[in-house]
Order: C-alpha cells, then sequence, then structure tokens
C-alpha cells in the first residue's frame, strides 16, 4: 500500500534513524544497497545526507545518474537487507543479472525520476544529488534533494510513524551491528520537566 | 556505570540512529541540546556527522572551541531530552545559569576533553570539529572525530548493543517527532537469502 507524503513531511520517515535501502539505475543498469548511515539534514526543502561507500556499484550508477531512490525497509525484510549489503551488485552485474532479479526482489518504478523503488518497503523516496564533491570524496557523504514521497498507510499516516501490535511486521529496522536489528517497537511520549530556578 | 569503549568501536554507539544530547562548553559558558540528525561517516579514524542549527547556543559554543561531546540517552532520560530539545540555552545564559542547573541535570566532565556529559546517559563521546565551512554553512551539518568513547556496560559490551527486557530503562531513544520517541525494545537476527540465479 502506498500513499503520497507532503516532500515537506519527507524528513520525518527517516528522522529515528532507520536502515535503508538506496538504490540507483542507469542506462539499463540497476542495483540497490542497505545504508545505516543517513540522516535528514533540512526539512523544507528536504534534504537527506547519506554514506554510499565509494567501493559500491550503487556508488557509480549515482555518480552517473545523478539521482537516487531512499527506500524505508521493515522488519519483515530484514534477512533482504543484510542479503543486499553483504553482497556486490558488481558481481551480479558480471553475471548479466542484478540484486532485483537474483534475490527475487519485486520493484515498482519511482513516481517522478522512474528509479526502481523496493516493493514491500513501508516508505519511498525519490532524490537529486546536490553536487558536493568534497564531501562525496573526503566522508563519501551525499547531500540529496528529495523529490517525491510515499509510504504505507498502514505504518505512516499524517505525517507521522505508528508503531503498534497490530502492524508489527511494517516496523523499521535499526542496524545494530553484525546482521542484528533493532526494532522500534515500543514508544514514549515525553512531557516538558519543569525549570528549578523559574 | 561506564566502561571505556574503542574509538574504533565508537560508531556502533550511533549505527542505528539513536536521538542524541550534544554538549559543549567554552571559557565557562555549557549548555547542551537534543539531536535526532546524525550518523556515522567512517569506522576508523571514528568520524561522525551531525546536524547542529545555527541558531542554536550549543552552535555557538562549538564554532568557538571547536569540540563537542555527543552523549546517547535513554528510554528513562524521555522528558529530559524533550525539554532540553525546545527550549534555548541562550535564554539560560541570559538569565546567569545553564540548561544543566536549570533542570537538574547531572554531569561529569569527559576524560579526554574534559566537556560535560550527562550523568544516566548510556554512552558518551568527546570529538574534535573537523572544519568544513561550507557543509556547516549550507547543511549545518558539522564532521567530528571522535577522541573519547564510554558506554554503559549493562547495556553496550564487547562492542556492541544488547536491548533486553532486564534493561528496557537503558534502551536508546529515536525521535519520530513532537516528542515522541521509538525505542528499540526488541531486536531481529537476519539471514541470508539464497540466490536464485546460483
Amino acid at each position: 500500500m502506498r500513499a503520497t507524503v507532503d516532500p515537506e513531511r519527507a524528513c520525518r520517515l527517516v528522522n529515528h534513524g532507520p536502515t535503508l535501502l538506496v538504490s540507483a539505475a542507469h542506462e539499463g543498469r540497476r542495483t540497490l544497497m542497505a545504508a545505516a548511515w543517513s540522516m535528514p539534514v533540512e526539512f523544507a526543502p528536504p534534504r537527506i545526507a547519506v554514506v554510499v561507500d565509494r567501493k559500491t556499484f550503487t556508488r557509480e550508477l549515482i555518480a552517473a545518474s545523478g539521482t537516487l531512490a531512499l527506500c524505508v525497509p521493515c522488519r519483515a525484510q530484514a534477512d533482504l537487507v543484510w542479503t543486499v549489503g553483504s553482497v556486490s551488485g558488481r558481481d551480479a552485474a558480471r553475471d548479466g543479472t542484478d540484486k532485483f532479479r537474483r534475490y527475487g526482489i519485486g520493484w515498482f518504478d519511482g513516481p517522478t525520476l522512474g528509479l526502481p523503488c523496493v516493493e514491500g518497503c513501508v516508505a519511498w523516496m525519490e532524490a537529486r544529488v546536490i553536487a558536493e564533491p568534497h564531501t562525496e570524496d573526503a566522508y563519501d557523504t551525499f547531500f540529496v534533494e528529495v523529490v517525491s514521497a510515499q509510504a504505507d498507510p498502514r505504518v505512516f499516516a499524517d505525517g507521522r510513524w505508528s508503531f503498534r501490535e497490530d502492524n508489527a511486521d511494517l516496523h523499521t529496522l535499526h542496524h545494530l551491528g553484525a546482521g542484528v536489528f533493532a526494532v522500534p517497537s515500543q514508544t514514549v511520549a515525553a512531557r516538558a520537566l519543569p525549570a528549578r530556578d523559574a
């Protein structure tokens, strides 16, 4: 299930630090990888920073196309996330295939840029790279601007995530390391503390 | 409780996207703020990117000192995190106090730089800013290198987080927005998928 998200709410999709899938395509080639390292940097315009290692095939396709898609995977996809984060898309390309076909990963074309978005995820964004050669080179860090955003309304509606017992399979993944992911299955609502010297 | 963490494991402390407390001090002034937007950018040397808005008092003290501390708060501190993220340290300074005193927040001096680290958090890092004037200006993004790291061994040991029922109050916080935090109270261990064309 997919519903359009107001781009100015797009940063809410990644505000809580989920591990993402990054996909890219260029001239008939496509791939995807896992990315634990991303963060919003601005709500409006919606801008996100994401680390994409220079050795990856995804990086090659991002550099060639100037675009990427960010998908937010869910608990039901933990094995998929770990797998695409552990194998090289360049190996798959050398064998005349890609990670989507190799692992039976469904996709749909993103609404604005036509980038491959992963079926079964709970949110999807397409983005254009803001050229920052120095940070790309020094920190493998790309700054991107979101141009389309969608989310599964069963778990993200009215601009916010709603993690409940009845949608546990749709909760986001947060990589602790070595293939173990934390899942934000509980929430707490904070209250303002009183000032002591007020 | 605090135990030293190997700096090359420091990125594991924030790999899963927790909301942080950022503290800074300069010439007798000190403050802290909440920061939902951070990410590792390199394991070794341990480097992290964090967004600090240009209007904050924390930013002023970071710019003056070239250093900051990153503390990882836990579930028991949700009200504290929300509060220090909602009020201005500049207002407190104008009243001759600071957010630590105003809200009764305990601290200890960081082991390497002496920066104020928040008591009750579950991990603490001190870091030096790597000067990147362009990204600081364009994206409020600071790249920092971690010079000391500690964690509470009840919840982080042997280089990894261990979120269990018996340490629920020590689980990290992940800001969903508007003072609601997700808590990673469950974990899943992923397995590699078989290749379909292997």
